[in-house]
């Protein structure tokens, strides 16, 4: 069971958790300890500011999820929002209301996988505030970060003939879900038909072999930080760029959108892993959808000029998967056999599916 | 029951709730709609930040906490914390998760309090998430705010000899809960046991006349801005400054221990609105510490160097309860009678206290 949290008490918790936190950027002038964090970003930089909210039941199992893989999860989503404004992610505020399941090493597993991602990206974790909830663990973490003035990269600047670019392969982190939710089921199923305890000692634990790259996407995902990085090297500017967290269809959908203009995408050159079509098949799942519709990517969709043609396919990692068009033509996939698709917005939206009130 | 959020879905909610705000600050470069907010603040300022999760049931109770309060309270709750770093708020980023039993009408409502507060203090909205919950409403907000560069209050600043002022008056919000916490009982129990239709009907709504400063201590805190105005006009530099959320003891004790000094402070001294006084005799509860430990006051507590204590005593509104004194000597309060009595963080700790796991 670990620990009680009310043998620390708040205070105590906190201290615990924020006491070997270095800092790492010379824009966080003042950390943890106050009542704010100070900041200090330089005159040729603009601030970019992003926040996410994370739910158990809703946007986590913790049956299959460990808590430091939850807390390193929590970050990158956040840093990645700030990656696709074409910005570097400088510090995040971390808040956790928990009811009394947790124990005080719960928390310390969860901001160990906080810190690994903050220290992967070179983040300070600045403040936040931890609380009590009465049911389950809510997260909100705040992430803010630095683009050059002038340079931060919104959804609305896509042009047509702009050339639509996707980094890594999509899908995988949905495949990994569907996984890990079949194993569960399997093993539960087990559970409650074991009869002595022997037998429930007999059942194994499901082997994941093979299937590794699913597990990770999903329990590990990797904000493109390598990305941005590169764009800058070759000096590439995209005219709009969005993180894929609901699916590639929906975050499509908002570039055209906010953008004005249409779009095509090529069912043939979207990127997928060989295992996400592996477990596709082995699941009788449509590959497409799940790489279309599946989110959680946290990969990049970005335009680019097609002036930027060759600069782009020097890009290791990078698919070209399309091109903007007219508003008129509307957004659509073409499928291998020349059909056109209009895209829907199927990504995943909690507020309209079968999150059940207890 | 008002209208089913799922008639909106996730995008088309915060639209709806988003659509009508207008940015009133230029450090406001772009707001909502994109993967981050994009900022930009005066080469002269320093940024702060802050952070506050609100969690249904633990924080508040939505029995008698309407929607519109909620979402006023949330946001000054937050804007305080600026205040306190003796900044000015300037934006905030609203992240809520809500359960099925929500409807648009509630959000809306929620929206509009946040709004009230974020216009009187010239508080831009600039982003947020919104998703959905198993059980109940998590809020979370974060605010960011200036201060002029190497102007920021920390609560480590204070030194010995230096004035403690405080501002309003305290113990209010906290028998304002008490007040609101017994009707609510009174309620259920006339509920439980009537008998007929004829019966709940005739069940009165409490009459609070008389109590309304409690109730607005409670369910409407203003934070303090004016004061903040007021000390840079009067050309006054706290030491050392934090806003009273966990009750006067536990701040106390916060400044003294980052600042590594003690504190003497009067129980005579320690202002204390008339409503307040009368609603402690009559639940036979001790107003000295309920005006030390009741906490949610979201006053400004502050010290200053002992030579600006003439214009202290111009400010409308301030008191001065007491000094800070060597380490050694402890943080004491003293009593009417001259008894000496050692400060104790009595606050309001949520992970301590019976906070039930459902």
């Amino acid at each position: 069971m670990g620990t009680e949290i009310s043998t620390l008490g708040e205070f105590g918790l906190i201290k615990r958790l924020t006491e070997n936190i270095e800092i790492k950027n010379p824009e966080t002038k003042y950390s943890t300890g106050d009542d704010c964090a100070v900041l200090k970003y330089a005159d040729d930089k603009e601030i970019l500011v992003t926040t996410d909210m994370l739910m158990e039941g809703v946007h986590f199992d913790l049956t299959y999820m460990p808590m430091k893989h939850l807390g390193y999860k929590s970050a990158m989503v956040n840093l990645s929002d700030i990656y696709a404004m074409g910005g570097m992610p400088k510090q995040i505020t971390v808040s956790i209301a928990l009811s009394k399941r947790f124990s005080i090493e719960d928390m310390e597993d969860f901001y160990d996988g906080l810190r690994l991602a903050c220290d992967i990206h070179g983040v300070d974790i600045v403040g936040g505030d931890t609380t009590s909830s009465r049911t389950g663990l809510a997260i909100s973490i705040t992430a803010i970060g630095e683009a050059e003035k002038g340079k931060a990269i919104y959804r609305n600047g896509a042009k047509e003939t702009d050339l639509i670019c996707v980094s890594g392969d999509l899908g995988a982190a949905y495949m990994g879900l569907q996984l890990l939710e079949r194993e569960k089921d399997v093993y539960y199923k087990m559970i409650s038909t074991a009869k002595t305890d022997t037998e429930r000692l007999a059942i194994s634990q499901p082997d994941f072999s093979g299937r590794e790259y699913l597990l990770e996407r999903q329990m590990k995902p990797e904000a493109r930080r390598d990305i941005i990085l590169k764009l800058r090297e070759l000096g590439i500017q995209p005219t709009s760029m969005i993180d894929i967290s609901d699916g590639l269809s929906s975050e499509l959908i908002h570039i055209c959108t906010q953008s004005h203009c249409g779009c095509r995408i090529y069912e043939e050159r979207i990127p997928i892993d060989y295992q996400t079509a592996v477990m596709c098949e082995e699941m009788n799942m449509n590959l497409t959808t799940a790489a279309m519709n599946g989110g959680e990517d946290y990969e990049l969709l970005f335009t680019v000029p097609i002036t930027d043609h060759e600069k782009i396919e020097q890009m290791e990692g990078i698919k070209l998967i399309g091109h903007i068009t007219k508003k008129e033509l509307g957004c659509a996939l073409i499928s291998r056999d020349g059909g056109e698709f209009e895209l829907k917005a199927q990504g995943w939206n909690p507020l309209k599916e079968d999150s059940k009130e207890q």
